[in-house]
């Protein structure tokens, strides 16, 4: 296998080298020797085993190394391109209630954006304020001098066409920041006025167009840093990029179209006339029927939508009623980590359940249950005790140290599998409200067998077998250290579930009953 | 002059084609028509007169047909790029009561920070969350995951090497947030150990030098995107870009320089090879001592810098003391408007100056005083009745309409210079609590002579001439409307003040007097 030495030493995922918590590199590229090499390489049980020219040792999984980069998903390549006719049968939606209640459906919503580039919430509250909490459903709010929020509608001295009641035609906001807001929110509070219709235009849909039919426009506006220029008392704003930017590996990132913004600028006159040219064409596209999509917010929708992709349109409407929406700007990048956040979560619970009903069938350390009925049993208990959320968890989850697949993908090239408890591997998505119950339940039984007189009498044989090995009960300085440790009284609780939770063919729940339940103790 | 057409319609400054009040256009770009060309041109008194084939007309001032595009100051060009030495006579820096309190002192720090990356302020009160009344100085505070502000001090389960006692090697912040944050803020509350100095590098620097020792390494690292990431519990960011960002026109924009966060790159092993041996080059150029800035923050001290230029370090400390930093991250487009609107306010104001001093020499429409001396008394008067600021300023601008230059400067291709009033003028710098008072003044005579029995009689000879031209003394229903205007009141009281402001010879401070009440409600 040809490796690329400093590439494979820099990836090395031994806990010397990373750390396991949020996989942070503990050392400087720097401080590699020079003339790096390995000088031994063993594949082993889907491993590789590498000695290098410095003695350190590394392993890498050999499915990680024969794994792909996936990009950031921020450029064409990680984008569905659209025109309106693909949402024929409707557009990306969901109720806001729905939204909050189930992690599947808010993945699907920011998954929309993502890929889609916007979705629709309907039933977000009609009150002022609103489109905040929804901001701070994924992400944060980016303040702007147009406020942390800003009212659409007519104002009498507006210091933006937005504050008229005249058509817009598509754009994006904001143009002339850098950063430019990279999210934005607009719901509806009002629209009862005639016209006001809303309008989306996949701008990425309109590059690649004008690439095909005109790759030297493409080529020029790709080329061309443009001024844009916002300004009023007490704002100078200006901005030199692109109106289409791509990376450095020429795929389409950015759009930025605001023919109101568009400020002077400068080059030779055969470039001005180029540039005009292509502008003129990608422009022309912006407008064509079939990119148009059109529908209209009523009161409670909340549209959110990528504004370095997507052009956003009104129509001009009649006062004749009134039309009012609320505004604020994110970004992107945090409405992507909550959504890897929720696929991860989800992911784990999808490993926790297979661990259930896989080796969770196996034998429990001589008890006359099996590890998946025992743990089930547990958190049964904490459930009809009316214990809270995070007990019931830690009842169920208590033995999840015992898994050997808990450290399984932990790999992936950043962790060691064997370093982590159950705890541990239980903190990469619970509190410690969960995870100290769980860490201490094995200590709560050494507490309880000092303290308790008679608890020890009635453990389980195996439970007393073990009770040695875990060095007997306590001594009373221990039991006092014990008390007073963060989530003793909790640990205690989860204990005496454990001990009941042995009873041979007891009904339990399946695991998919708590699955609700652990995913809100994710959040 | 061969100039391209379509961009020169494009800046047509008419008030049809700009909205006079933010420079915004009020036509789409789509919307000229095609094989626009000039019918006519006519340059006359520095202006060039045009006719469009489709029968519009423009006018341009000659001096803006010159201008060159200054960029928006982001890239290279736009920077003093410096090393270790250049500070050998010290940092940039100030007070935080004189930048409170000083224009010029915040135009210096500010523009420190955008020129050189970087400026400290002393004296900011040494209390939690004042990190976040700096950044609200000049701009708006971006939350991450990390809050809204964060302490850099020892944690007990720091999820980031920042949050521990050891040094932390040059490196920008949050490379894995796309838009990354563009500054960040550091307020020390506690500098007490032993260690822990600060340290800063210039990276557009360092790879300006890159580019000139090894063109292939820096070519590598500008084309190729590096994944960079950051997981807890809570977050998994990803953003995929290049150690060195560059514009279109192959210009430093923005180093990302992270060597804890770079994520798993995926390419062929000769290219990672290549990325590899260029990464080593550029890392070890950022760790040359000529480029290490080193200083410490003490009790107070507050580092602003461009987080997409400087990298910054730390040393490690002992824990034989305390170290608390608190910090945040804001944006540079808003630093850069604040600083414009800044140099704008100071352009105005010295273009008042000179207006006072030039053209308000002249005659004031038949009375004993120049127009200066008439306006200068009467901000003395309202100062001296013990006024409030917007009525002194009100007082002393009364009358600023008169003067022919105050169109002067508008036009730059964006505004009308005859459609404005005085009163409009000063709207572009003050807000209504200046400009209804001048707005109203005329009208307050007409409203004083109808309603104060003896006021007419104590008008000067000129003013009772220009009460006829105006209008004469309002009737009943007038005076009415008048009294229920916004404003009305003041401009009463300025009214008066203006007719005793008439006495030749009478000693008046000089504008320069004026200067810090007019900065002050400039903001």
């Amino acid at each position: 296998m040809t490796l690329s030495p400093y590439w494979l030493r820099d990836n090395c995922p031994c806990t010397g080298c990373r750390d396991p918590r949020n996989g942070q590199k503990l050392f400087q590229i720097g401080e590699l020797p020079d003339h790096l090499s390995c000088t031994e390489q063993v594949e082993q049980d889907g491993v590789l085993h590498v000695v290098w020219s410095d003695g350190h040792r590394s392993s890498y999984p050999l499915g990680w190394l024969a794994e792909q980069g996936e990009g950031d998903g921020r450029t064409e390549q990680g984008k569905r391109l659209w025109e309106a006719a693909e949402f024929g049968r409707g557009i990306p939606e969901a109720d806001w209630a729905a939204y909050l209640a189930d992690p599947a459906e808010r993945a699907a919503v920011l998954g929309a954006v993502r890929h889609l580039g916007f979705a629709v919430l309907r039933g977000v509250p009609g009150e002022e304020r609103q489109v905040l909490a929804v901001a701070r459903s994924f992400g944060y709010v980016r303040e702007t001098n147009y406020g942390e929020l800003f009212d659409v509608r007519i104002e009498p001295d507006p210091n933006n066409l937005a504050f008229t009641s005249a058509a817009i035609a598509p754009h994006t906001d904001n143009p002339y920041r850098d950063p430019v807001p990279t999210l934005q929110l607009l719901h509806c509070l009002r629209n009862d006025a005639t016209g006001g219709d809303s309008g989306l235009v996949d701008g990425f849909r309109a590059a690649d167009l004008l690439r095909t039919e005109h790759p030297e426009d493409f080529a020029t506006l790709t080329a061309t840093p443009v001024p844009f220029v916002f300004r009023d008392r007490r704002t100078e704003l200006l901005a030199e990029r692109p109106l289409i930017g791509t990376d450095p590996l020429g795929r389409i990132r950015e759009v930025r179209f605001n023919n109101r913004s568009i400020g002077t600028l400068r080059l030779p006159p055969a470039e001005l006339d180029a540039f005009y040219a292509a502008y003129r064409r990608f422009a022309a596209i912006t407008l064509r029927p079939e990119l148009q999509l059109t529908f209209r917010l009523g009161h409670g929708d909340c549209l959110v939508f990528d504004n370095t992709r997507l052009l956003h349109a009104r129509t001009a409407f009649e006062q004749d009623g009134h039309r009012h929406l609320q505004g604020c700007y994110a970004d992107l990048d945090s409405l992507a980590s909550t959504l890897a956040v929720l696929h991860r979560q989800t992911a784990a619970l999808d490993t926790l359940e297979q661990l259930f009903e896989g080796e969770g069938a196996a034998e429990y350390l001589g008890e006359e249950v099996t590890m998946a009925q025992h743990m089930l049993q547990a958190g049964a208990l904490a459930e009809a005790a009316g214990a809270p959320a995070h007990l019931v968890a830690a009842a169920l989850l208590h033995d999840v140290g015992h898994f050997d697949g808990t450290g399984l993908e932990l790999m992936q090239g950043r962790d060691n599998r064997h370093s982590h408890t159950g705890a541990e591997w239980l903190g990469r998505w619970f509190g410690p409200e969960v995870t100290e119950p769980v860490r201490l339940h094995v200590a709560a039984k050494r507490y309880l067998c000092a303290v308790e007189p008679g608890y020890r009498e009635r453990l389980s044989e195996a439970s007393e077998y073990t009770l040695q090995v875990q060095g007997g009960p306590m001594d009373e300085a221990q039991a006092a250290r014990f008390a007073a440790l963060p989530g003793a009284e909790d640990a205690v609780a989860v204990r005496r579930w454990d001990e009941q939770a042995k009873e041979a063919d007891a009904p339990t729940p399946p695991f998919a009953h708590f699955r609700p339940l652990l995913a809100e103790l994710m959040r």
